[in-house]
C-alpha cells in the first residue's frame, strides 16, 4: 500500500499536511531523493541519504538528522508499506515559517516521504527501446544539487512527451549535460562514454553503479563530454536513473540510432545491473 | 490581522492545508505575486495579475479562472484582513497529483494566499540607503517567469545578509541582470539607467512605474546593459521592488556610491513613487 509520512506522521495520501508557508511549496527550498527497494532490500540507499546530505550542505540546511537516522526512518515507511519491490520518496525543506527569502531562525527541517510499488520495465520492452529529444539546459548553474527546483526539468520532460518521446537529452554550451531526471552514455568506438562530473549534472547513482559493472564486464570506460552530433552517430545510447535503471534510446530527434533496439553493450549492462540489485 | 487562503478555504495560518503530492511542494511548479494594498486601495493589482497570467502561460499551466476573478479573490482577502495597508500574497500551482515530472491530467490548480500588514520602511531610514553586495546569476534562463522555482534567489539574498548586506546584484556574462527579488537601477551621466527586459529577468511592476515617474519628473531614462564597473561608478543605485519601493543602495562591495546617501535623483524618484501609490 500507498504510505506517506510528514513530520512524525503518517498519513493518508490526500491528507493536508503542510501549511501555506512552508518553504518547500514556496521557494523549493529543499532537497530529495528517491530510493528503490528490490526484493524487500534497499538499493544503494546509503549513498542516496549521503547524497542528500550533501545536497543540504550545498544549500546551507542542516538536516538535524544523521545518515542512519534518515536511512531508518526510510526503511520505516518501507515496512509500513509491506510492499517489497517499491521506490521511497523523502524530500527535506528548510522547514515552516513566515514567508520570506532569508533562512528563518529557529525552525526545523519540514521532511516528508512516499512509498509506492515500482513500476516495473519488462526486459522486453526495454530492449525495445525508448525514444529522446535534444533540448536546451535551460536550469540553473548548479545542478549537482539535488533540490526541488524543478520546473526547467518538468517543461522539458513535457515537450519531449508531446513530441511523443520518453526523454529529453539537455544541451548546454554545445554539450550533452544529462537528461531531465537521468544520466546519459554513449557507446562510441566500443568505448562507454560519459560526462564527467561537474556542477552542471548530478552524480546519479545508477550512473555511479554503471561505472562498477563496465569494469566487471571489461568494457571500456571514459568521461569525456559529447555533443548532439556524437549522440546521433554514436553506437548506442543509454539512460540511468533509480526508476529507470538502465534505459536504451534508440530514437533520437527522428534519428535512428544503431540497429534501432538496444546494442550489445547497453543489452550487457542493463541485465547486469538487474542481476545485482 | 493575517489572513491565509486555500483551495477554496479561509483557514489559520498554520493550518495544514496542502498533500505531500503537491507540485509546488515538489517541484517549485507554479507562479506567484506579492501586490501591495496602500490606505485600502490596490496598486496597479491589474498589473500584477497580468503577469500572474503571462507566467502561467509561459510555464503552460491553465488558470482556469480570468484576471478579474483573479483580482476578486485578492481583494476578498483584503477586505477579510481588515487591513488598510498590507501585502497580498498569491502562489498557483498545477495542483496536486500522484508526484511525476509530466503535467498530471484533469487536475485543478492549486491556489492559496496570504495577507499581511505591510512592513513599512520610513522614508528618513529609505534615504540613508542600504549596502549590497555582488553575487554570480546562477539562476535559470528563464527569469521573466515569476516561478517558486527560488532556491537561487535564496542563496544570493542569504550571502549578502551574511556579509551584512541587504541585497545581492546579480551578475550574468558580466553584466548586472537584477537584484535577488528587486530592479537594479543606476544614475549615469545624469540618465536614470536600468537593463532592457529580457528573458534574464523579471519586468518589474515598480520598474514600470519609475520609468512613467521617470518621464514625469523629466529625468532621462534610458534602458542599456551596465556592468559592475558602471555600478561603482555611478552617481547612485537604486532597487525598486513590490515591498521595497524605491531603495537607494550606497554602498556596494564595500564602495561608497556617490555621496553615501541618497542621491537627488532616487530622493526625487522615491517620494514622487509614494505619491502616487
Amino acid at each position: 500500500m500507498v504510505i506517506v509520512y510528514a513530520n512524525g506522521q503518517w498519513v493518508n495520501e490526500n491528507d493536508a499536511v503542510i501549511p501555506v508557508d512552508e518553504r518547500g511549496h514556496q521557494f523549493g527550498d529543499g532537497v530529495y531523493e528517491v530510493t528503490r527497494i528490490y526484493e524487500g532490500k534497499p538499493f544503494m540507499m546509503r549513498e542516496h541519504v549521503e547524497r542528500l546530505v550533501k545536497s543540504a550542505e550545498a544549500i546551507r540546511m542542516d538536516l538535524g538528522m544523521t545518515v542512519e537516522e534518515i536511512e531508518s526512518l526510510m526503511m520505516e515507511a518501507v515496512e509500513r508499506s509491506g510492499e517489497k519491490n517499491c521506490d521511497v520518496y523523502i524530500q527535506i525543506t528548510r522547514g515552516i515559517a513566515k514567508r520570506g527569502h532569508l533562512f528563518p531562525k529557529d525552525v526545523k527541517p519540514s521532511i516528508t516521504m512516499t512509498v509506492r510499488p515500482m513500476e516495473v520495465i519488462a526486459m522486453e520492452e526495454r530492449l525495445a527501446g525508448k525514444t529522446a529529444i535534444f533540448h536546451e539546459d535551460e536550469r540553473w548553474k548548479n545542478c549537482y544539487i539535488k533540490s526541488l527546483n524543478l520546473l526547467p526539468n518538468i517543461l522539458a520532460k513535457q515537450v519531449a512527451n508531446d513530441a511523443g518521446a520518453y526523454e529529453a537529452i539537455l544541451i548546454r554550451d554545445g554539450y550533452v549535460t544529462e537528461g531531465t531526471s537521468s544520466n546519459i552514455f554513449i557507446v562510441q568506438n566500443g568505448e562507454l562514454v560519459t560526462r564527467p562530473l561537474s556542477n552542471y549534472i548530478l552524480a546519479g547513482i545508477t550512473r555511479m553503479r554503471v561505472e562498477q559493472l563496465a569494469e566487471q564486464l571489461n568494457i571500456p570506460f571514459v568521461e569525456r563530454e559529447f555533443t548532439k552530433e556524437d549522440v546521433l552517430e554514436a553506437e548506442e545510447v543509454f539512460m540511468t536513473s533509480t526508476t529507470n535503471e538502465v534505459l536504451p534510446l534508440v530514437e533520437i530527434d527522428g534519428t535512428t540510432i544503431g540497429s534501432g533496439v538496444a546494442g550489445p553493450v547497453t543489452e550487457r549492462v542493463a541485465k547486469q545491473f538487474l542481476q545485482t540489485v
